[in-house]
């Protein structure tokens, strides 16, 4: 199992820096982000020769890439369509379809480009407030964006079967499939493809009382990838702001937030023996959402916090 | 304070039955529906001179009425305006607008009729799942939910306070105002202006990890009705179905259901201790939508479960 | 749902005088031992025209029989053989094999004259301890053991095939199947065949930390008749004693004990809303073994406390 | 096991009037106090030939007298002697001490006068607050009370044995003997006499994180009375207000307070239970001290919630 | 943040074998007792020319003196004047606060002699243990002792604020001021005097249930320094012991017991999370009173569990 | 306390080169099996002159020998006799038994040669799964065990005690002694006598509900040797398997297992605490039987963890 990191955190600075320092802390691969505005990777320079060089830059600071990253375009696709998506692409939602659709494509071929087998991402939620079913039509309605998304990435996922790369959906909230239920009901719909699998991110988990062992071992060697994050039910907020509070993620009062691995409620040993039983030996890429300590401050911790829980090889055999 | 109930699971009867029934069992009041559809109240009949009627058709069975209710309409004013509301009404967002306000205007004008003190309802919400901050742009969207409550219902509490009315918002996923702080964040929007209120559901509490007494404490006076519904987390199913399952209510997978008061996890005594603490002393409303078990299950275990918690006066002073 | 009870724990007493004391009380149906020594039911005698006043006896006082039992003489068809067994018939292991197996089908066709369709039992064990896997041997001798539960309980079945009855194993320690997994593999030992199913008593999960509402979902319509017995992880002496302790029912140290229907830890609204989800509509069978109060404060307080918890009907379909 | 009431709570009614009510509530026994400015027993009156009048009026109601009580004037054996004490007697701490002592004499004599066997109350602390060591030399002073607690007693006590009356210390905060362990100190500094022994009342222990039947089960037959009073750790406020808050019993942020049985953190199934363990088969006398509810809505609570878990007669041996 | 040291553990030791000690262990800053007996440090030596040597003596060995200790001479001001304080100050109670006011004033010219800006202690209190209501009378008297600190202290503030100095009182049993409540109180008795602060010490909320975050984002700006200190409700011992047992420190039957820091249930991730988010950057004085390991276990434990949970610098901004 | 290590675990390797391996990962001690099949310690070898050369080889790598382990012959003593343990030795029961005592006091032989004053292992139990009382006549037959124990074991207690070897029985499943309540039994069926002890492994407690510091405090100077071995009680599973599942160590459905130290639910800073209050201070002795991690992961975690967590020596008087 590799430790790795998702350089975006670090998106103001040169690529080159970052890999230096991440290096040094110990961290073996990288998560590149994809989406227009990421300074570490650009899909059209990739895609016009510049691959090689990208890669090579990585490896001379002796990491990998564990997967190419494009969570916001790939929103697009399903939506949500309205204002909230205009950042990451300014159109009619028709345009954002094509947009993302065409974007995400692009990101597999980048990918292959990049001798990178995973591409992580979001496939996005028409409107994904309708999993509360009041009013009662919305039973339908949340049915009926799986069709939606069927329709929508089969076609995406050819183009990522014609590569060789695998899709990793992070499973969380504002996506069609946020929890272990709708995770089941998408692969459904893609009648079980395998280039559509997860990235699994525990932090998702902890505020919705979902067990993350239990959807370690439902879906096992559809996990292509990891992130390394933690959450915390904030003790002294909870009874008042409950799990899913609204605004800043700063907020202090909030009932829910994310931490660095180790600071929240996430079990990581369970996690990381639940992942040796199901065969999962690829990368636990490190991701900084922690409103609370410094980017320097996750970094060094979450290295030094998984290091002593890798475990190096499951026993083979009772020899007791 | 009083046990009463929401005759609106009875919908199909003849609302002279249903309070037959009700009474029999030992129910003190009854809630009634209000909107479209509503077999046990009808606005327009009501305003047309037929308030003395009902009024003595209810008293006839020693009921009085707590309050009346309009949900469904109510959350028209401020949406959500896709497909789910054309149920209750078919129409543009403008007119789903217009007919909502209409109609909650008529809901006041109906109570005062019947001297009724308390019209229950919802605000609505012009899309709920923005409350998850991401996209990130939805924090700001959210946050102008607050400005559009202010100036779509600041009218209809104009006719509410001209006729002595007080509007009691169910605190409730899909609502602008679904937990404590948007709670707060909604009475400030319109000032604290005292005809917008809370009707106190606990069920909705349960799955967000809020504690009910919380809520009591921070609202006091501005408890205007409240419901007597209980809320389980389903210990068989949470670990894989989560606190925000989506998918109909009886699907037996589900990790949170709402069930009949004392069969789920509200805490009915801290409840009610905490109701006698702020001087609450008006009902306690029976609402069913329990998956599991009949309505007349439940309306007999309902009844005899608070009659035994009821305390009917405070502590004056200490006597040791 | 009816509320029965095991008449054995009085059956020191004339069955006339036991089915006058518990009908008055409130109970519905009857259990009646058919095991040697069983003074209320004596198979013999049913078998050889005893059947019709026997249950007319029992209608006499508004009774039913929900089943028979005959948990002993069921335990010599797989064992043990050792000297705890010669209570229950002095011989070899054969002959204690060759008469359980007769014993067991001569109640099948007891059931049958008395009209009852399920009788109630424990399939034994050959040696229930070897469950502890050490010596590692253990392990093939232990699965061995349902190689020969099948060998020997399949002719029994047969005879309960050819007069529609259906035999109940009490899943219970010291049995081959004890737990929900062994019960998994008997049920596959004998190819799923209807005739055997099963009698529910949580009381037997409790210490080993089996969520009862699990099994109850695993098994659902192989549930054939339930004991409504209670138990307790004693608190006080848990840490020291442990939830396995040997010794003396009525030791007081003890970390684990039985009790009666709601003085335990088993969650029984939780049991009797799983018993609905699986259409379980049958009998909750009273069983006193607890080792603190009398027998007539328990058979009070069983009813007293089940009869409020009964739901009558099932919810048909979401009305909100 | 009787059901009683310590009458004081309604003090400024005349006893009789009490006397009516509560039995007509179905308690079977009263406590009645006996200190200075208790209306419903006079020492003196009693003493003087007051006695016989007093039985025959408590039991005109089918009552009987549980216990005398007078913890306020035990108090004054040991102290406090400061300002607190001086609404029970003003005076020197040489007075007090005297005062205190005679009055307890006479609270024995006052018992024998009325055949009640046992007299309930406090032995009082020369400084409670001396149990957390800080500074150090409280080690050694606290020691010393038990001492002089000893030394003030035992002729006390003496005057109890000649009239072969028990004193039932209540194990309370600001007494000398307030835990299980400085009650075992207490014992042994009387060498264990039988005259002392204690009132056990759960709702002291709740807030200490004692275990109410580790409690029962050390003392056993020293448990002389008993009361049925009812503690909460309040929820909302203890992680602010801890469990230890100084302030107005009535005040609403404390994160401790005494509730009517049934309303607090004590497992009353359990208390029983171990009741019935150690053969403690006297009284329940219920003490109110709710600082929410009003004492009518306890005293029916009280009776209604304990009646149905009165325990008629213990298991006589293993039947199954 | 700094991880610093209260020498007076090593108080037979001569300070520089100290400083060398505790710098090679890794500690950045040292706290001083100044009471009487203290060999660190000489508050007549101080003042009298010392001051410089003494600052010295600290600086050469890489360390700076986070705060300057007198809480046995605080403890005076306020009392208890019983025999207790007899080892602080022998004396009358009027001898012993005017000794405890002079000793408090020179320990803020010392401190100001130093340079450094925080003495820590002791309030005292007249009497703790009326902190519990029985008798009633102990309501008002415990009022009484916040009147009686701002008139004892007033005074003393002042010689802090003429010297810039500021106190920080340790919330602690025995204190006037000991848990959230009463420490509003004396700020508020002191009308919000910024000369009067708080000395975090977490282990003395643990036994009261009080959650140190809250204290920490209730008094914020006010925290002028904090102890490191742990502290565990002995599991196998509180159901028999309690929170508030008494006797000595080593006793092995405690239910509670101070620890080394991460030995205990004091939350440390939870705890250093809230001191970032209230800005508090000074210091976290390790103060071993652990009465099962040695102090030099303690030392080197407590040094190399800090340093792994120390967060250099917050989040400025949300970059996700 | 020494950090050693069960040398078993890499049986198939030369002796030398696993003490190369453990001693250069930082353990101090190495325990070895003498049964017929350890490759570590040939007991006929060690008592035939091998005795020095042994030692030697230990010695060399910096180790000593904490003790001599034989749990699979001390088994055949008391049983079981059927096929489980003919891998241990094939016979009768008779031979069994003979052959199993003949070896044990070699064993105790061999440890005086080779200078250790420990033997650890089993006792063994004719028929553990007798534990659970059904029969009832298996009460009495349990009982009888603790005679069988006397008988067997004394004779060879007796050549342990003439030289001065003790003999630490691993309280453990499918043995006479498995839990705190049996293993006083049978130190009570031995008079006492100081040759016989116990082998502390908490693992085994885990599961049943133990608390291991109340069996560390009980019997205290008894224990003689401990293993650091860890057992987690698995949250996924546990709800359908219980504590007590049958079947293979690696299958992945089971509601228990053993884990590394570390890996598990016991709370290792409660039982190091707990070893040093009742003077322990010999051996941490690591045995893995982790289903989950190889062998080399369990080596290298454990003296990680272990490491930080050895107390060096007690606090020895309260210095505050």
């Amino acid at each position: 199992m590799k430790i790795g990191i998702f350089t975006v955190l670090y998106n103001e600075l040169k690529l080159e820096k970052v890999l230096e320092y991440v290096s040094k802390l110990g961290y073996e691969s990288v998560e590149l982000a994809a989406w227009k505005g990421s300074t570490h990777l650009d899909l059209d320079n990739v895609l016009s020769g510049g691959a090689t060089k990208l890669k090579k830059t990585v490896e001379k600071y002796g990491l990998s890439i564990s997967g190419i990253s494009n969570h916001l375009e790939g929103q697009l696709v399903l939506g949500p369509h309205d204002a909230s998506t205009d950042d990451f692409f300014k159109g009619t939602p028709e345009e954002k379809v094509k947009y993302g659709t065409e974007r995400m494509k692009k990101t597999a071929e980048a990918a292959a480009a990049l001798d990178v087998s995973v591409v992580n991402g979001f496939i996005g939620a028409p409107y994904w407030g309708a999993w509360y079913i009041f009013p009662p039509a919305y039973e339908k309605i949340y049915e009926e964006g799986f069709k939606m998304f069927a329709e929508r990435w089969n076609p995406i996922f050819d183009v990522f079967a014609a590569h060789g790369i695998k899709f990793a959906h992070e499973v969380h909230p504002q996506e069609q499939a946020y929890n272990v239920e709708t995770t089941e009901q998408a692969i459904k719909a893609v009648d079980g493809r395998k280039e559509f699998g997860v990235n699994f991110d525990p932090s998702h988990f902890v505020w919705q009382g979902i067990d993350p062992v239990v959807f370690i071992k439902k879906f096992g060697d559809r996990i292509y990838h990891a992130h390394a994050k933690d959450a915390e039910i904030v003790k002294e907020n909870v009874a008042t702001s409950g799990v899913i509070p609204t605004g800043g993620w700063m907020r202090q009062g909030r009932g829910f937030r994310f931490r660095v691995v180790g600071w929240g409620d996430v079990e990581w040993k369970r996690v990381i023996t639940a992942l040796l039983e199901v065969h999962y030996d690829f990368v636990l890429s490190y991701e900084h959402e922690d409103p609370v300590m410094s980017r320097e401050d996750g970094c060094e911790k979450c290295i030094s916090f998984l290091k002593s829980l890798i475990i190096k090889a499951p026993l083979k055999q009772v020899w007791w």
